[in-house]
């Protein structure tokens, strides 16, 4: 491919779909890439824009030659380009935009208005709207009629002389009744709107909820601004998802095309933080050198102990913030779930305490031994798990996401409590 | 509500959504939910039935008196009764399967020889088609003759006389072209059949990548079977999602309405692996024993060595096994970020090498004990993002799950590595 031959590229590049060029341009380096940009040309499309990257999406676009980028730009959909710039620099902002028509360039600087994460951003103004006192065959007769439909819709919107969404036909219907029947008549008896400032996740959250497909967007008044699509939802319930997953192992928005330096930065100061609060459980530590002096092999298990507070800390936290995203932990069941995640982590502290306590004896033959790291065991456990579930609930209440801060929290929690409690026991009980 | 008022309790709950009404069924506790089911009784709808989490629908269909199963079943469309049932006990099974029309039967259970997990148990067979050569006008004729038509449907699948799709047109462009127009010439240009046989997983992954509304299913002949459309590739991507955050953190599928027993049977594997892997740890540690009796100081600072290690360990693997699941990371790109990693180790570790060092040396006052746990820290950030990267790498290479197993081995070798280094250091410089 890389032998500057620009017909077989385009010949070869012509079955793939936008969205695989965009993974084969995210996985190619810099160079190679600028390459291909310039063989492929004229033929380049739009969509693999709306597909790429951020991180790769600026350098592509600063490849590109200007013709090449405002043919590109113009076949999108206005919700396509406002998802497509919203997080560029200023400067290819303004290149895009001044590459539109003016109509367009209007619907996305209105768009871009609304704040970010909004249904407003997502929404597309491309909708296909009907009187609420139209039969099926005005219907069908308006959209023969009609120049430029939206590429994908699913639903013909119903609306008051005010422009407000009063109800909704699906296709289907629409297409499977005689041409006399009124669509009021046929409205899906469920339809929800959003309001253009509402947050994304909620629209996602109902998308998922109530299977929905597509669902009118509205103004302050009520009036019908514009429509978002299931794929919109989509995006945004797996970039939520995305984003939860790399937030829970102390990640930020991090992509495989990244650099090493922008990862370097990124880790950082996670694992900063992580480092501040392991001294905190060195300090804890420190205060019992007499005993650790005295038995050594308590140094020996203390991993041991660190490693299942945070491991069962861990377990109960996943399961609390995944509940609090799909908003299955509410303040009506929180009680129950937060004596379930106690007694949890109790019954499992017993069985481990067991074990351990065992091991412990008949590693280093000292009984002491195994009743500390026993008894530390069930400490453990029941603060894992308690840690587990009152963090992010608590994170939650006052309005920081769970899935960022939890995990240092509940670690740094069960370690301080778990050596606190196994160094604790070890120089009361046996010193 | 509670107040044993069915007429009141009804009326409540008419406008509530059949998810929304399943959430509160599954965050009321058993007794609750028989007495609400018992007043709701003829009203119950079989959505909610389709939307309850699995724990909770046995207990819920056992609650139903039969003629309102009944009922409620044979609302439902054939792919949505295949979901409810394929999870239940065999007991359940049949009762529901009696509940359904003959046709829907044989359906259902025609649904069910598919493998688990395969595009024939996410497909519904109702669908609409058309041969390749009508017009317009003639699928809409079709249309409105027809009498079961499905509830949802976007495009018009058009087949060849021996029922092998050949491509589709969607409602939309069906409804804004005369009725002369040949359906052929309005087909959209990607078109994307899946096999019965295939992964739903494969299905959701190019739903997502393609952005695909539905899509056909055909057999091992090629012949139209179903149809699967983006809601249910939409409930396979979010449980495939959840599915990974919850083994990542080493929690199987676990729900909130699981009772106490359940979970801790659940977290018990997980927590028992983890224990055999800190007691390898402790074992490596055990090895020093000599050098911690000498400087208590390490024993201090050990924690801080596990803890860093397996943070940035875990950072590395969530990004590689994420990049996995997305299909991004590839046998083409794997190298470059294998050196990415590396290369990101060595850097952090470098800052955290002098942060460290100089706190030790401030700490205890003893310059080797800051060389020491500097250079450890070097040697553990890049151990950490090593196997972060190669552990996922390998165990999708022998088809393991590498969200399922990739945090215990990446732990466990950054812990025995870590202490290694660290005590190994120590050992070497400082006695």
């Amino acid at each position: 491919v890389e032998a500057e031959d620009a017909a077989l590229l385009t010949e070869l590049m012509e079955p793939l779909h936008a969205a695989d060029i965009a993974d084969l341009l995210e996985q190619i380096d810099s160079d190679k890439r600028h390459r291909l940009i310039a063989l492929y040309g004229k033929a380049f499309d739009g969509e693999i824009l709306s597909e790429l990257d951020e991180s790769v999406r600026e350098d592509v676009i600063a490849a590109l030659s200007p013709e090449v980028l405002t043919e590109a730009v113009r076949e999108l959909e206005s919700d396509d380009v406002v998802d497509l710039i919203e997080d560029l620099e200023k400067i290819h902002q303004q290149v895009i935009l001044e590459a539109l028509e003016a109509s367009d360039r209007v619907a996305v600087e209105r768009a871009l208005t609304f704040p970010e994460y909004s249904a407003g951003r997502l929404m597309q103004r491309e909708v296909v709207m009907a009187p609420e006192h139209w039969s099926v065959g005005e219907a069908i007769d308006f959209m023969r009629a009609a120049e430029d439909l939206p590429e994908q819709f699913y639903h013909i919107i119903l609306v008051d002389p005010r422009l407000r969404p009063v109800g909704h036909v699906t296709l289907g219907k629409v297409m499977s009744s005689r041409r006399q029947e009124k669509l009021a008549d046929l409205a899906e008896p469920s339809f929800r709107t959003f309001s253009v400032t509402q947050d994304e996740e909620d629209v996602a959250y109902a998308f998922n909820q109530y299977h929905l497909i597509s669902a009118p967007v509205v103004d302050d008044e009520g009036r019908l601004v514009g429509v978002i699509t299931i794929d919109d939802a989509m995006i945004v319930l797996s970039e939520e998802n995305e984003e939860d997953i790399l937030r829970l192992a102390g990640v930020g928005p991090e992509s495989l095309s990244d650099t090493t330096v922008q990862i370097v930065k990124q880790r950082f100061p996670w694992l900063f933080v992580n480092l501040m609060t392991a001294i905190l459980a060195s300090l804890v530590i420190a205060q019992f050198e007499a005993t650790l002096a005295a038995v050594v092999a308590l140094a020996v298990l203390m991993p041991i102990v660190a490693s299942m507070g945070g491991n069962a800390g861990t377990q109960s936290l996943t399961v609390a913030v995944r509940a609090l995203a799909t908003r299955d932990l509410t303040g009506s069941n929180a009680l129950r779930v937060i004596r379930r995640e106690l007694v949890a982590g109790f019954l499992n502290g017993c069985v481990f305490a067991v074990l351990m306590g065992a091991i412990g004896i008949l590693w280093f033959g000292t009984p002491m031994l195994g009743v500390v790291i026993g008894l530390a065991m069930i400490a453990n456990l029941v603060i894992a798990g308690l840690a587990g579930i009152l963090v992010p609930l608590t994170l939650d209440k006052v309005g920081v996401d769970p899935a960022l801060a939890s995990g240092v929290f509940v670690t740094t929690v069960t370690d301080v409590m778990g050596f606190f409690a196994f160094l604790g026991l070890a120089a009361v009980l046996m010193l």
